[in-house]
């Protein structure tokens, strides 16, 4: 039997209308014979109400409980919907992530899977039933529920399609697939049709909210193909596959523009073996995830300078850790601007065209846009800018790198 | 160690600073070395909520995924008072059905409980941990999640409670005991200190619905003290309890009300053996749960008539079935009255003391009431009466057979 997962985010079983309108679709695929195996999100408004709830309660709700808490949301979007699809003569059965030993590690609020035990779906779909899984939660070994984390749901889908071998994990949400750049911003931006996981993991990681980023790596993992389509009618999305022929002719696949960073720089470091650490220990160890990190090489031989970027939200709280370490260190002084953003340009063409990145600097100069960093992988490049011209430096790369080369 | 259950009911647990007050009182008890199980209904609203979502999408929702649906309402409620717990500095842990082997039957929506696997629940409590288990809920052999039916959270309270052999199983909720009769019907009520689970048994069937009647089967087969009292403040409240000396000098406990009757009457049955089962198996097969049967002897030896009472909410579908039962059988006719009441007397003084009966038709006649129908049991006499008369017969009753008694 061929196997469709399909994952519904929280927009698209966010009313009983909404969820009756699945239940429809999901009715549509049975009626063709496919084995349809679903993997609900809470409905939307569901989690920040348990959370507000928490709050009124607590500062720092305990985790374990949170989980507890939060597991609720998608188990009652899987009672429901299995409710709907029976109203329509569908046959159907709920499972939680315990049912199906999502097992996980014990890391509460961003547990990873370990493994699943597909015996009951597997028999659920044997008997012609529709498993409507609840996506987001899991069970560590000791039966403690757990959760993984925002977006978790498109994990548990991933993680069910790659255990039942399915043919394909459809993400069906409010947007209609993957877009080259965000059309809010550029309205030449077009949808992609097909696009590498690689390129996925780099535009997920850019602020692309589209995909949980841990649920497109565990389906490179196991190459499970996505199909991002939306629930609101039958059309066809973007295709989240493994590298195809032919991919590479394309240069440039998508444009990402991401608000949420600040930079720091150290300046007048001692240049010594070990600096990079020696200030990045105490960060890290304060939960502050850097993203970018530039160190230029000495000029005067003895001292460098050392740049990095962290998220806007961790901004006030890593710049006092900075100041302390670059004075215990000897260095010059600590310059910040929180008024930065990033825009990168991501595509498996680079890898065999050279170019891209003297052409983006090309534009971006062109414009009068003066480059802060730079930071480059094999399929991506990056540039930090003022975040003045964040949507400017979108809307030429676009038009230069992704309209004017298809 | 002292273990004391906790049970707090829909409106003791129904919003944050409810939650919070509760915490509270866990936390005094705490305070004083006593260990604390708590055992949490859903937050009152809660259930109507997810009753309604469910009505949304199905006309009759299939009854294991309600059992999933509705299971959640607890599942918050014990994650949200461990958290409020936590933030007093006292321990807490939350426990499931599942997760404490509430194994139960599959009869999903009034499932029953079989066993507790108390281990983990002891760890907790050794580890000097508040548990904070969710009500209402079990699993059954194959993992399925079921519930108890209405008011069940009593239940698992009284299973956690027989299971750990608590010294008490206190049930907190948003009256301060048992009363002798409704206050709101009769002024003169008064709050009972103590009372045997025989009687509350037959007040909890009437329609006082303080507890569930199932828990106090429970509590009276493992002899497990009972506390109902107030969650709002500190008073002690009713202590339902084996049978003690002295409880039989009280003549009558208390005087209940039961709104919730129709009454059917076939009339010149052929008076044949089988008869009975011959009228009320369909009903029976029909899901009405008939309360009341009364068959005269018949006088002119071949005919007689037999009258029963179902609740209201059965009527309109019962009366077509007895009626064509009535004509199979060749009956007379039919007669209905959905406009009538039920009052009854209890007390287990009645079991010592002849003549509780013949008082209690004395006041009723002397009122100008007429009975209707009347049952009997070693404990409780129970009369129909025309809708109207139902008040009066209550306080009357009250005042000769519970005031001028005590």
């Amino acid at each position: 039997m061929n196997v469709v997962v399909q994952k519904y985010g929280g927009t698209s079983v966010g009313s009983a209308e909404r969820i009756a309108s699945v239940a429809d679709r999901v009715a549509a695929q049975r009626a063709n014979g496919t084995g349809v195996v679903t993997v609900v999100s809470a409905m939307s408004g569901e989690t920040n109400r348990l959370i507000a709830l928490a709050n009124d309660l607590a500062g720092q709700p305990a985790v374990r409980e949170m989980d507890v808490l939060m597991a609720t949301g998608e188990q009652v979007s899987a009672a429901l919907l299995s409710i709907a699809l029976q109203q329509r003569g569908i046959a159907a059965r709920s499972f939680l992530g315990g049912q199906i030993r999502i097992g996980t590690d014990n890391a509460f609020g961003r547990a990873r899977i370990r493994s699943i035990e597909i015996e009951s779906l597997r028999r659920s779909l044997d008997a012609g039933e529709v498993a409507v899984v609840a996506g987001f939660q899991g069970v560590d070994a000791d039966g403690n529920i757990t959760t993984l984390g925002r977006g978790g749901s498109d994990t548990s889908a991933v993680a069910v399609a790659a255990a039942l071998d399915a043919d394909v994990c459809e993400i069906l949400t409010d947007v209609d697939g993957v877009y080259t750049t965000d059309p809010r911003i550029c309205p030449a931006a077009h949808k992609l049709d097909r696009i590498s996981y690689d390129e996925m993991l780099e535009l997920a990681s850019l602020g692309a909210k589209v995909l949980q980023i841990r649920s497109v790596e565990a389906a490179k993992r196991y190459d499970v193909p996505l199909h991002v389509r939306t629930s609101f009618d039958d059309s066809s999305g973007t295709w989240v596959v493994r590298e195809e022929a032919g991919m590479e002719e394309t240069l440039v696949s998508g444009v990402a523009l991401d608000r949420d960073q600040a930079k720091i720089t150290i300046r007048g470091v001692p240049d010594k073996p070990g600096l990079a650490s020696k200030l990045l220990g105490p960060i890290a160890h304060g939960g502050v995830v850097v993203d970018m990190i530039i160190q230029n090489s000495s000029v005067s031989g003895d001292t460098t300078d050392m740049t990095f970027t962290v998220p806007q939200v961790d901004f006030e709280r890593a710049l006092p850790m900075i100041e302390r370490v670059a004075n215990d260190i000897g260095a010059a002084g600590v310059a910040a601007d929180a008024d930065v953003v990033k825009v990168s340009v991501v595509g498996i063409g680079m890898r065999s065209h050279a170019g891209v990145a003297a052409k983006m600097f090309d534009v971006l100069a062109g414009e009068g846009i003066n480059i802060q960093m730079i930071s480059t992988s094999e399929i991506k490049i990056s540039v930090v800018l003022a975040a003045k011209y964040g949507e400017l430096a979108v809307r030429v790369l676009h038009r230069t790198l992704v309209e004017q080369e298809s």
